[in-house]
């Protein structure tokens, strides 16, 4: 079975070699085969929220068949344990501390924040779009709400969303006073004044959210049936199931796990909308759909959060369940059908996606970002071997193959989470004990001197972008 | 999607619907379409421990593929959270206490045990040979080692191997002293004189457990090939991942979560050994095959123990980590395929096997299972509203729906865990808060009335059979 998959897709690795070279040689002008990518963004979704990566209460068939014909990926990380340098990680493909986008003052960019992605970074949308690709923004984009930062001029054609977290803008007083630690039905939409925007235009504030996840699907759709011979780049990133959570009268009490089951459930919908939308206008067979989350779930919020599963800790720490994130790929005659538990990260999708499209990577920066193209195609070993674990600006792990050593660790925030600096950093083989029980530092000197010596040259070498975060109107 | 599904499956049911008719109206003897039924069941296997639950490091393709093709129960309950309990009540339909199975004096039988399950009990075994089934034990036994209490004596025409636990009958000394603390290289199989039977006959001892959990298999797969017209029952119960753990070469090293990844990988390769067996040998269409787990995983063991996932606690517990375990049926042509939240128990086997073999239940004694054929053909909603949670012969909880009330609580066997009397019991929503961490007996007095008075209408009409397990030569 295994080897019968394995010749199919040599065959349609094959096919797509071919016309990666077509392209090569007839330039970009006339590159109208490559693949069309679609990210589905998740926000706060936890490594163990969805059917295939264990949860049992929430039902998610679109997503179970997605990993079933594509690629599950159990060892991917998100850029960052929080939203905004998150996202600067997966559109540039470099650390957001090289960006100023990850800071030691503030964790995010707020209504009142004065800057966003500088102009000098380089996203995805801007290297596909010299590729000759249509880009179009949806959702959440949390990388500067100014009109020079927004998605519209970092590279995509078109933006439809709410440009920060969907909790920010607040309206003081007691409606709004505590509102997570309410009962959820007390909690309504318009105690979050947040804009929805298009373009660089607010079309609706506050933005109603109790079906902001349907539209935000149906706005996909709508792009991908616009779409003609022209290859394309959709990033479609939800506000939710991040807090507050609401969810459509469709959905309301559909699942068994709650109002955050209610929204996860919804996701799940439109990501079956968006495959069918596929199937049915025959782009299927030549589009990457990938499925992820900014980072893990945000414990504090008890059941208004999700679950890491097995995975230690959630949001906001460097632990496996702050920035493992569950994720898929999908492309049914493209990708290899696999479970992939080789290193993967967003800052790959960059790479990936650059050379997939036949566009140059930039070589006037350090970019992060490996291409997972063999792996994605052919099921072959990753080339990514080591990951960073940023808190903020700052280094607190890394793992390198199954090893990870903690130099410094954090609980979330908005919990007891004492900052502890570890003169012996703890070491974990997180492929073996995932939970992070078991410090096997004493028996490994040799793994923490290799982690630490390339720590060490990485913090050597590291040019840190001026903090984006830190002024405040 | 799902209406074409539930379309073709109500195809299937009439199908099926109609040769029960026929059987029925020409009897048992001209019986040759009943299904053939498949237990396939692992020995402290924990829920999070198969890739299709969740498990990052753990690869098991086979059981991933049989879920996809057919149903995952994500609240599926073994019938005690130890072994010889949770076997007698999969193969009696009935709570091990009205056996004499379940005791307050041992957890489970040993090699200097002088009983096992009585004469009495009627086994799903001897249920379907009266309905002219051939019947097959492989694996562990553990409901009785002396020959009056061996499968061959309690309705299997065949039986081949282990009649305990794979860690007992262990040889003093050195060798032996605290193994499990021990690297696994230096555990030996030889330090474990337990014997291998074929019928009643020790052909090997001790037995070699290298390659135990292969020749099990194995044996399955002949038995298989083996079989004509008449319906078979293969009851097939590994004595894996229990400690200690052996994987054969092929396998040794194979995974990313040291040997006891192994042997699971182990495992689930026997899994699709069995089902190719089964799909050349053309019964794939006409045998429903089910994998499940005999209880939680034995957590003390740390890492040589498996994962329950995002549940609470493991074997030896009444938490959800110690009795709810992972579940798959497979019958391309007869189930409905789905994810199925909805309860389910190892000791609805017995009901549901017998009305699908259409063999009467017996009437001269309580049986505790529910015909769940409805949801396995259909997908219709589980017939099973509640579940008893005993330690021992003592109940300590009880769900009813989505509600489970904690009377008494206590830890896992060999850990910290006293035993607490809840005055105010316990209550969680446990489909709601899988990971039991929201005490809300408070805020649900009506809930708790309601499960305290099924407790009550439980005990006062529990007959207990006489405590097998106590007396020891």
């Amino acid at each position: 079975m295994r080897n019968y998959l394995f010749s199919m897709l040599s065959f349609k690795f094959l096919i797509l070699a071919c016309f990666l070279f077509v392209t090569t040689v007839y330039g970009q002008e006339e590159d109208n085969n490559s693949p069309n990518f679609i990210i589905i963004f998740a926000d706060d979704l936890g490594y163990g929220d969805l059917g295939v990566f264990g949860n049992p209460s929430i039902k998610t068939p679109h997503l179970d068949k997605m990993s079933f014909e594509g690629q599950k990926w159990t060892n991917f990380y998100a850029a960052a344990s929080v939203c905004t340098p998150s996202r600067a990680g997966l559109l540039t493909g470099r650390l957001p501390v090289r960006s100023g986008m990850a800071s030691s003052t503030n964790r995010v960019l707020f209504p009142n924040s004065k800057n966003g992605l500088p102009a000098s970074e380089i996203t995805l949308a801007e290297q596909l779009k010299e590729a000759g690709y249509t880009t179009a923004a949806i959702g959440k984009w949390h990388l500067g709400h100014k009109e020079e930062f927004l998605p519209t001029n970092h590279g995509f054609d078109t933006y439809f969303g709410i440009p920060y977290s969907n909790d920010m803008d607040r309206l003081q007083g007691e409606a709004y006073k505590g509102y997570w630690k309410r009962p959820n039905d007390s909690i309504k939409t318009e105690h979050f004044n947040v804009p929805l925007l298009r373009g660089t235009e607010i079309v609706e504030r506050p933005a109603n959210q109790n079906n902001i996840t349907k539209r935000y699907s149906d706005e996909a759709v709508t792009f991908i049936n616009q779409q003609d011979e022209t290859p394309f780049f959709l990033y479609l990133a939800h506000n939710l199931p991040h807090i507050p959570l609401f969810a459509s009268e469709e959905f309301k009490g559909k699942s068994k796990r709650g109002l955050y089951g209610d929204v996860v459930e919804e996701i799940d919908n439109g990501v079956g909308k968006i495959l069918d939308a596929l199937k049915e206008k025959g782009l299927a067979e030549n589009t990457i759909v990938v499925f992820t989350s900014d980072n893990g779930p945000w414990l504090p919020f008890k059941n208004n959060g999700g679950t890491a599963g097995l995975l230690r800790a959630g949001k906001g720490t460097t632990w496996e369940g702050g920035m493992r994130v569950p994720t898929l790929f999908w492309g049914p005659s493209i990708l290899a059908p696999a479970v992939i538990s080789d290193l993967g990260s967003t800052l790959d999708l960059f790479t990936t996606f650059c050379t997939m499209a036949n566009t140059n990577i930039p070589t006037d920066r350090i970019i992060d970002g490996v291409d997972l193209t063999d792996v994605l195609l052919e099921g072959k070993p990753s080339p990514r071997k080591s990951v960073f674990y940023y808190r903020g600006s700052e280094l607190f792990a890394a793992r390198v193959g199954d090893y990870k050593a903690h130099f410094i660790s954090q609980g979330a925030y908005g919990e007891l989470g004492e900052r502890v600096q570890h003169d012996l950093p703890l070491l974990f083989n997180v492929a073996f004990d995932a939970s992070e029980r078991f410090d096997i530092a004493d028996a490994h000197p040799e793994i923490l001197k290799e982690i630490t010596e390339l720590v060490f040259k990485h913090k050597s070498k590291l040019v840190r972008g001026k903090d984006q975060l830190v002024e405040r109107e």
